[in-house]
């Protein structure tokens, strides 16, 4: 068991920026970092770094600021990232496969095992070395295997079912690609990642630039 | 020019949702909506989607409701959807091609129209009906047309050089999907789809869920 208190996602949405300027520093061979530094690598204060460490326990050293190494470390821990992760991704269409690209080649630990489509083209083939088996098939497949993450790429309109058979199935946590609001049990975690919000956020602030100038129509 | 104030992102997410559930209302054929039983649809207090509308002006008629087709128009206008966006993807791997598929087919208005590359190999390729340049010309190219948006789907080495070219350009807004944060001037918009940080939150709250009780680590 570990000894850190449920926080925000807030928190831990700085908690992943956090990490990657850690890992930078890292690779760039800094082993200490003062909290002032760290804040701007990241345009962040330095008391909002502290607050948000201290949630975890007293991680830095007054006068030394933090040790890189042992903080990532430990930021990987409080993300869960010092596990493996078994993954499967529903939906095989362009986006599944950047997907399962993406998770081959840049995140070491979250291991996609296999791919489920319903179009009999797809069915038997294997995408990136995974093998896309059929759908209709997933219960039996979660049955047999111990799988942790659930990846959703499907359309808005099967996403709910898909999500309740990864969900019967054990699945700990889903990853929802549909642009879907998904229903789930309290002890199920759910991240979205809906493009059409993030493009269309985009566009209201390309909008909210353009206020009190001519706004540039495109025919 | 149009006359609503600046907003948070906050509540500009919000509006992307109740975009979302008013277009579901239209489809359904349900013509007025009280702010209670969108809150409803949404998982949000009537009195939250009334404060947020507000900020735009008043919208309902009390005791009425929201005119659905007038109120999901004018969130359109808000959130910058009346306008036509042209975009060009730099970097063609699958993620590249995914997003390009996906604009081509779920986003009206989003229209892309150029990708860009290094890959001697897919120079001069079309993908999904949309042509493969070289980048090496990308100045040249963003002199002789107005592209609003430009997607960044590189690798996070190239992202900075990318958005410092396409901003020259003249772009409006950037998209970056590469897992970097860019530097860009206070008058172009940025968006960010962090992959990893959306899948390390996942990770976050599956260990979260799994305090106080075995941690399932598969080897």
């Amino acid at each position: 068991m570990k000894d850190f208190t449920i926080v925000s996602n807030i928190v831990i949405r700085r908690m992943t920026r956090y990490r990657r300027a850690l890992n930078d520093l890292l690779k760039g061979g800094v082993r200490v970092i003062s909290s002032a530094n760290l804040g701007n690598l990241i345009n962040h204060a330095a008391s909002q770094i502290r607050e948000d460490l201290n949630h975890f326990g007293a991680f830095g050293l007054k006068g030394y600021g933090y040790n890189v190494e042992w903080l990532y470390h430990q930021i990987n821990v409080i993300l869960g990232l010092d596990n493996n992760y078994k993954m499967i991704i529903v939906g095989t269409d362009n986006l599944g496969q950047a997907i399962a690209n993406y998770t081959h080649f840049y995140q070491s630990g979250f291991d996609t095992v296999a791919l489920f489509d319903l179009s009999s083209e797809l069915i038997g083939l294997r995408i990136n070395d995974i093998k896309v088996f059929d759908f209709h098939n997933i219960d039996e497949y979660l049955k047999r295997n111990q799988i942790d993450i659930g990846i959703i790429a499907t359309n808005k309109e099967s996403a709910q079912g898909v999500a309740d058979k990864l969900i019967e199935g054990g699945v700990l946590g889903i990853w929802n690609f549909a642009p879907a609001d998904l229903i789930v049990p309290d002890d199920v975690a759910i991240e979205n990642m809906h493009l059409s919000h993030s493009l269309h956020i985009l566009s209201c602030q390309i909008n909210q630039n353009s206020v009190g100038v001519d706004l540039r129509k495109s025919s």
